[in-house]
């Protein structure tokens, strides 16, 4: 074995499938010794009292994505590697959009320019809002033959909804390609219905956000979206799911032993529909869809990752500024709240989160909480061996971990680029004290150090494990 | 008490809440007189050993429907009514189509007048295919005032099918007038691709009829109505349930306390999808939608009808005559299965293969047979009291049964406008040997005598029984 | 016909499967007649505004019923027809009980006398707690003889409860016979843990009666007891069913296609385990088993009533005054909880509770009422025809029902031997106003005008359906 | 670190949660190193080509267990070494009778002898058929102190069943002290009284052995099993589900948020009850309860691995010879069936069976493999970190499998002490090359090199991980 750049000696190391003390020995940007007491190198790293983490693997991600009105999300992939970095993720897979009309070629090329500046290793999910024949028959295999393994679905939201038949060209496409389909579940023409309803009488404050979109949207179109994937026979996994009663769906699709897949997030385990009732806008800082429902959903949801229906949990982070015109504001203050910005950032907040609510408090075990944040977004995004473990081989991407430091969550701790988190004042138990990104210490006590075009490109193929029916 | 019309004396009467021997006496075309020995009357009919059942009830009939491509249903209100009748059906509920981008005031007013040509008590369900303001805020509040009492949506079938928008819009609509809500639950767009897929390979035969409708995309369909349902509160009954597998979402929403019901037709405890691959042409005689599925779902069907889930049984009659230039073979004995009329007849045959496989064979009691094809389908229509039952003050319709007698079923027996039945050469126990509509006795032995134009239209108001939940 | 002795006039008569204006016509204790304006006759009770109800049918009551410490319940069938019939109940079915190492002809036989002396229609369940050959081979087709259709097991209780073994011998006897089995569903081993684990902690109060018998306990019991019906291919009915989360487990069985059915209780929609916390030995009033749960549990109730699946509800009456020394203090009022006879009296006030909390707060429809507390229990008792039915050929056991009238039910309200009523104070809308037993008013405005021992011993054969599997 | 003992080299490591070509350093019996290139070590194996597994870890295997009889198991610990290590499995936990009336203490002493003179290292689970307050309060505590984590109860078999009451002890005593339960779950009462049946019909033969534990026992047992456990808030693993229906009881457990287990054997992915009614005496050779069920089930139970719900495949080695006087025909070749000793062999079957069903037949994955017949396993008996994974600080326990070899299992390849194996003649895709205990060779080639005497204790405590609920 050649001398190794690094060691992290002493630490806890903890995988999904177990937990066990040993030194980390890393060469190249790779782990490539596990072991007792691993002899020397040009680095050393103490983890004594620590856990040493396979880095998070955040696989929804909405990073500097430009929006219909032609501005860019304010969080650019600079200040979210930050964050990430200071958050204890070190992979992320973000979005590449179709705006409606216009093909997919140039908006990757423009993606992976902007992503280069980074300094996270990162992938992309591609939306589909207009499945022409020339997207989907030449300019779809250009992007995937560049590494992109997945496409994102919606069935909400104008103009980015799509009708069944468009669903389902989506879904044919993937299956021909082998790409992993995400999709957002809620009933467009239902939401529009409510929202619409609640307009014509008056009601336009942040709470009517909640109100019209309730389960039942959510559930109904997360059992089409199930449905439309088993008469195609191909994979999904459901983005974002909200509560116990839409992931039985999930449920009922593995009974029938299809391959559909739950994902979470730590907004459904910590904040509720009250509080989008907050006093004056104050609401807007916890809109997101599918809305956080009730506090007695929490637990619901801590049951189904539990169950391992929901074995994935993301951020979903999608940040828009509180004050400032490019963010909830933009329409001003007294917007209905249809047309305030969808979204909240959580890149960094998502780690500690499931950690202190999930480990902390006795919900899940170690190893669960890895593979909720790491492993197994890894392996649905294709990325099983490479990132999302600490193995032999993989990449050296490595969280050191305090599990008993208690930190109250601000947003200066966040590191990121938008000026309010919905976590302000949470207490957490456990906190990220050292990142490390393919073997170099990239966050140390919260400061960030990575290079800004660090970050690399992840060639994402032959994702789909195929049906299981 | 008046001197009565007519006794049915004798006769083992049956409802759907118990069996007794006795009288049935009639004045006036009503019911007036239950009695173990009632007097005289100026008619006496003897039904000594034989069951006196309450008419049936066929909530579900395509009559002389007109059609988008400009032609009219074979099967004409006079022609119905004599099948009907010799089947034992004294009441009918059929459709008044409204044709895109036109309302529904001509046609309700013409569906009335043929209607009137007939024998038989009948009502309208009014088809919305396109609910401008002009149909919903002016037109469908007449045709309300005139008795109509609930509405039909297609979520399948060009251009018949609704959007969720438009969906939503008759639900809404529904509730605001007190109506009952029928759905045709397949899904329109999955349906559409895999129609497309199998033409595109040539696929044409009968036979993909039914491999391009799977029970997916009713299942997803039947979800997704009653969740729309759920969302407005608006109770809706579902038609046509094929399966166990579908008839299962209506478990689930009853479990949940919603209003949702359940139809199912005798195509589905006899019929199979094999039938569709008989020889040349003649796989078209079993076309119609939903498609029969296999034989393990026949029992699967009677388990749900057995637990009250699926708690009517409707003909789904809709002839098309297997010769002839209007029927299955209008566009020819070589066109592609999506080019063949839809539908099968069942007018005469519903009750005999009820009574045979259901009572006869031991699946159901007597009580629940009558329950099934008469006095639930009453009670949904909104005719309870009227018309299912044989009580004092309801309308003298009375079937004399049969229980014993051997029947091998031919076209000739249906009675009906079109030249096949297909259930042609099936042998059933039990039959209607007189049929009697309000007091009048309009078949005997398979030989109708009724009136044209003795048929009554039958207002239908309050249909809705509000939401449970 | 012969002149009538009785006609009740005008009133609104209610079945199971319809409600009609007309009169009852009523001749030799049956009805004879149904009909707008029936003639004349010795009797005429004007029923204007008021319901025609079928007397309540009570498959469920401990009267006059030997104990194994030698007392008998203070209830004699005097006073229990009293009860019932100032309540609108004109018909029971109670329990002959068997004594370990004793048979059970003697018993029978002394039940059948005493029963004679009250004047209320009457059947018996045969307890069986002892199935040796002699008692199930020599004595039980004796009894069977005599016209008792039924039996009774008791998975919970000392000296009462059966092995499984024994239960299973049950099983065989009653399908070899055509019986129907009831069974009291708790286990018993479960329950006895927790009471001595209850009383080794010094918790000796009325609460502790309901700790010891959680939902689990009645679940389990629930679910053996069903598969060892569907082992022996037995329909059996699970009495007193608490709530949803039980009758959860009869709904899996219906959908296996079972007979199974389930009953419950008027405590188990109004009373919950708060009410034995009361002050000093009050809690005592309202201890029976399954002990009552919680508020919540009431709309679960009610849910699983509309589904069908708790298709009977009986009143389990089993009467212990609170003061004296042959009730609920028999071994003092600082006894500990498992020293205080179980049971509550409730035959009077049955119906007006679940016609109050059914009818008029809109959870039931009228018919579902009568189905509920009349219909289906004859039905399930092998008294369809006869008895829980409006109809020709049916005893003429009715009840006029004031559906508007408001009372505050008091322990005099109830006209029982027991000196109170768990239902002190509580108030109902609809009352009875006059009860006819087999053609005679035996009831009116709460006066009960019967002669003792005019009840009669119903013969009941043929109950068992055979099994549906 | 200092020089190792063992590297195994260019294999691919599988784990439960990834896959990954590196070295395996061994020293001291544990390994202390994976790596990409690990130095030089006392021996080198290349293991090129081949996958490297964690040794199988069977937790439910009868050796050498002396029987109520005055037997004792043919299958010596010696023997049993050799057979499980030709098969890939390094841990076995077995168990210690407790024989009514006796105590245990005498027992758990006598198969700690007997256990260290085999090979393979080992646990014991300990069997209560008889919780005397002398067994439960002062004889196993002092057993729980010397290293045994778990009980074993039987809800069958006479005399070994426990009444529900016993059953409850033993839970609460679990409770206690921190150990798991494992449950035989058929419902005795239920089964004697078919066996009885049949015997007194004259039907003797193997296949009535299946006939007389239907399914149902089953399940009742298990839902039983569950709802005691749940009553105690006690975690049980339910040992060797013989199907999903009986699983299915498990995911309703797993739904409510308890702590039960599923536990499945390679025999019901592969026999069938028709296996029993082969001619003669053959049918003996397949005698196991839970009986096999159909082929159909075989699907069924695999769904359920994938789902999670059966995490656990042991072997439930329990072999009796074909010939000879200690074994299946010890009471005679035309003994009734249930006077043939119940149980099959499988210690060295279960890995190439459940690799070759499983992952050669594409069902699972490797991961989901290792999981289920390894790590799974450990960390439910208290082995986590130690037995069933490949870490460093595990003990070094490895197996060496050719993914591509096909053989056809033959009793010689068994390498057991019993004369035939129920899979004889079954084609396999995947075979144990080299099998390696503590980080020596114990087998190559088929061939077993281990010396006796040199199994070793396994101490197990803090098993039980406490109730979810």
């Amino acid at each position: 074995m050649s001398p190794l750049d690094l060691i992290v000696r002493n630490g806890t190391v903890v995988t999904a499938s177990g937990t066990t003390r040993c030194d980390v020995g890393v060469l190249g940007g790779r782990v490539v010794a596990l072991g007792e007491a691993l002899g020397s190198a040009a680095e050393v790293i103490d983890a004594s009292g620590l856990l040493v983490l396979p880095g998070g693997v955040d696989t929804h991600c909405h990073v500097e994505e430009p929006q219909a009105d032609g501005t860019v999300h304010e969080e650019s992939f600079v200040s979210a590697s930050r964050s990430a970095f200071s958050g204890g993720t070190t992979t992320i897979i973000c979005f590449t959009p179709q705006f409606r009309g216009e093909g997919i070629l140039e908006q990757h090329r423009r993606n992976r320019e902007r992503a280069a500046c980074g300094m996270i290793d990162h992938g992309f999910h591609q939306i589909i809002t207009d499945p022409t024949p020339l997207v989907m028959e030449e300019e779809l295999p250009q992007v995937i033959a560049d590494g992109v393994g997945s496409l994102k679905a919606f069935l909400t939201y104008d103009p980015l909804h799509l009708t069944d038949a468009q669903f389902l060209e989506v879904l044919v496409a993937a299956r021909r390609h082998g790409l992993m389909v995400h999709v957002h579940c809620e009933n467009h023409d239902a939401v529009a219905w409510r929202q619409a309803a609640f307009l014509a009488e008056g009601h336009t404050r942040p709470r009517y956000h909640a109100l019209s979109r309730p389960v039942v949207v959510e559930r109904e179109a997360t059992g089409r979206a199930i449905a439309l994937a088993e008469l195609v026979k191909q994979p999904i996994q459901v983005f974002h799911v909200s509560c116990a009663e839409v992931a039985e769906e999930i449920v009922r699709a593995q009974a029938r032993g299809l391959h559909v897949w739950g994902e979470t997030c730590p907004q459904y385990v910590t904040l509720t529909a009250a509080d989008m009732d907050r006093p004056g806008f104050e609401g807007a800082k916890f809109m997101c869809s599918p809305p956080p429902r009730d506090a007695v959903d929490h637990e619901g949801v801590w049951a189904m990752i539990r169950r391992g229906v929901l074995d994935v949990a993301s951020s979903d982070h999608c940040g828009f500024s509180y004050d400032g015109d490019r963010g909830k504001a933009k329409n001003g203050r007294d917007a209905s709240f249809d047309q305030v910005p969808n979204g909240i950032p959580g890149l960094a907040a998502r780690l500690p989160i499931l950690f202190s609510e999930g480990v902390s408090k006795g919900r899940i075990t170690l190893e669960q909480f890895v593979a909720l944040v790491s492993t197994n977004p890894a392996r649905i995004a294709g990325l099983a061996g490479r990132k999302g473990c600490i193995a032999v081989g993989a990449d050296a991407d490595l969280v050191l971990w305090d599990a008993n430091k208690r930190v109250t969550m601000t947003n200066v701790l966040m590191n990121h680029a938008i000026d309010y988190t919905p976590y302000e004042g949470m207490a957490v138990t456990g906190w990220p004290i050292c990142t490390i990104a393919r073997g170099v210490v990239v966050m140390r006590d919260g400061v960030v150090t990575a290079q800004p075009g660090s970050g690399r490109w992840l060639e994402r193929r032959h994702v789909n494990p195929g049906p299981m029916l």
